[in-house]
């Protein structure tokens, strides 16, 4: 791609974004979407980032809406944020207020009289829910007469959100070719007996050289799992847990370039292949062929719990008990970027499993298991949704990579 | 302060806060505080960095509660999320769930039957509004039984918040005087002729020597101002706009040092002492005069907005229009750290005017004025609350910084 600079990156993106938003609100019957936030640093609605780009510090409305069949984008902001919200042209109008928002919001409002308003709540899904509680009330008493056209905008924002654009597929991509790099380059320096925060070290110092930030939490970023008794999941490196001859090394990592994110699962092994245990042999050939199975599965049109059952199924058929978690997520500006879920009908993933693959969507696929002796074994790859299938996005692992 | 990791600090200050909430509690007949989140990367609820410090995926629940006279710490988390809770020692108990957390979390408040639920949702507080409208919905769903006894926690996030401890002081002193060394060693490369957003470049390398990252929105972190034509507020930096002989450059900068920020706002005039325009003598004489009138009405026990009005009338005597925002919020983990703002009874700022001023919290003095021919000019200093006044952080400014 062209040698932007990240800001000009992201108002790309962000038109890209915006040209969608017509025809989405027109598919879903919205009317008007309203985006009401303030102090965005403390309290982000994540979907600005691909819609405003700006952060803000007073009440501050952006609105998308239909008068007629006339689409009008309009931005309600302090005084001082009116000039940048000008300059960086998204708007047909900027309105700038000094004291307060409510009149010049409830006039927007009442001028465009929308027959809806869908606001950035939803129960289930995380990345639609931007708009806080004590918000929605300051909404509700700033626009009385319309409360009851209060709808969820989740869709809508799931939509535009899931949906990749081809500036944000190819950022995507160049994170997953960095986030190889990055293993590849640390391989000679993963050795028995070292710590695995002493890992982590070294996989900080390759993300400098590379100038990529970590994709989540950086205390778990990477993640760095050494031997049989770590429990996968949320804990971090430990600086008494050291690699093992004869054991794994496994590696949840993921790094951030110009806002976009990889998150890839590797696995080491201290000895040579033939030393491999035949435990783990059956562990890894197991999720290794259930990537490949999801990948040979995943279609547009298919909800998400489809695909999660049928590898579930296929990991349960090889002996182990079934994974406590989703089979894979969307990533985007996030690592867990939400909307539709390949994961199970569980409480806690709500009605996200339910929810349709789509063309352009990109998901990781990351089945894990238990063995008996050898610890948790998983690997995690990432695929981008076309309208023939899932395409990898980067190589998908073959095999353990060997230390000796 | 003893060189700690940066995680043991983040875990000190917590452990430091946890000791203030049961008596705040019962000051404020709180009976139980129920922070409840998810995905927190994507929506985080700001006073979790302050009482919990780690990121949550699924849905998590911790409760601060009493139970007769006995005050109980529980965490109900994903599985997944368990393990780390224990070992970080802040629970009395965990409570990891596999499905969903419903149960458990019905369970445990039903063992507590609170007389009242204190929830993160704050029409005027900022900083008190982590809690998401749609995962309101969720907890009306799973507590139906309780959700009349909801009410808003933020007096309670704004007093834990607000009243620093003393790591919390040695940081934000740090992180001022690190700012102050970086306009130091800047002052050298302070030029006529110099872009805006060369000096901003110039800035982020000297950010980089010292380890700290921007205190806000990095393209606005520093703001650099060259000249008399440039709007101040939530402008960045422009590449078309150069420092001038004869004009000031104004600076409005922060860092962030181990979680905690400084605010402060420097000015440099292009010529020697004598050559200052008596127009521009008169404004910098009446900032400073203004900010050391603030600096000696502060005291505990005050509104916020008596401090402000007293620093207005005084910049309107001298025949300047008044400022156009509020002469200070408070710092701390964010710039604008939320709570008792000293500001006017403006609809925007909601009831946080009105809110006290007390011991140990700490604030920016920011006023600013609108010369005729020399632009907008504005200082920024930081004071600490103490029971005898306020304390500068560091010394403030007494004239121009002269580059001749």
């Amino acid at each position: 791609m062209e040698p932007l600079q990240q800001t000009d990156i992201k108002l790309k993106i962000i038109k890209e974004k915006h040209t969608q938003i017509p025809s989405l609100m027109k598919k879903l019957e919205i009317s008007c979407w309203l985006i009401f936030a303030r102090e965005t640093i403390t309290t982000p609605d994540s979907i600005m980032e691909l819609t405003i780009g700006t952060d803000m510090v007073l009440h501050s409305a952006f609105i998308f809406a239909f008068k007629g069949e006339e689409f009008k984008k309009i931005a309600i902001v302090g005084n001082f944020d009116a000039h940048e919200q000008k300059v960086r042209g998204l708007w047909d109008e900027v309105v700038g207020y000094e004291k307060g928002i409510s009149n010049d919001l409830q006039n927007v409002i009442q001028e465009l009289d929308p027959k809806n308003i869908a606001l950035d709540y939803s129960i289930d899904s995380i990345i639609s829910d931007g708009l806080t509680h004590g918000m929605y009330l300051v909404l509700e008493k700033i626009l009385d007469n319309y409360k009851h056209k209060f709808i969820s905008a989740e869709k809508l924002i799931s939509a535009l959100r899931s949906v990749k654009t081809p500036t944000e597929i190819e950022l995507i991509k160049k994170a997953c070719q960095i986030t190889e790099e990055i293993n590849s380059n640390m391989t000679p320096f993963i050795r028995v007996g070292k710590t695995e925060t002493e890992l982590q070290a070294l996989f900080y110092k390759e993300m400098d050289k590379f100038g990529v930030q970590e994709a989540w939490n950086k205390s778990q970023c990477p993640m760095i799992d050494a031997g049989p008794d770590k429990e996968l999941g949320h804990v971090g490196p430990q600086e008494s847990n050291k690699t093992k001859q004869g054991y794994t090394l496994h590696n949840d990592f993921g790094v951030r370039f110009n806002g976009y994110c990889s998150d890839l699962q590797r696995l080491w092994f201290f000895g040579s292949k033939n030393e491999v245990p035949e435990e783990l042999r059956h562990a890894i050939d197991t999720i290794i062929e259930a990537i490949q199975i999801a990948a040979r599965t995943i279609k547009p049109g298919l909800q998400g719990y489809e695909v999660d059952k049928i590898v579930r199924e296929y990991i349960v058929s090889r002996g182990y008990e079934e994974y406590k978690h989703g089979l894979g997520h969307q990533v985007g500006i996030q690592a867990h970027d939400g909307g539709t879920l390949m994961g199970p009908l569980w409480e806690r993933y709500g009605d996200t499993p339910k929810q349709l693959i789509e063309e352009n969507q990109v998901y990781t696929i990351e089945p894990s298991l238990r063995t008996k002796s050898n610890g948790m074994i998983a690997l995690e790859e990432m695929i981008l949704v076309t309208k023939d299938g899932a395409k990898f996005i980067v190589p998908p692992v073959e095999d353990f990579i060997y230390i000796t």
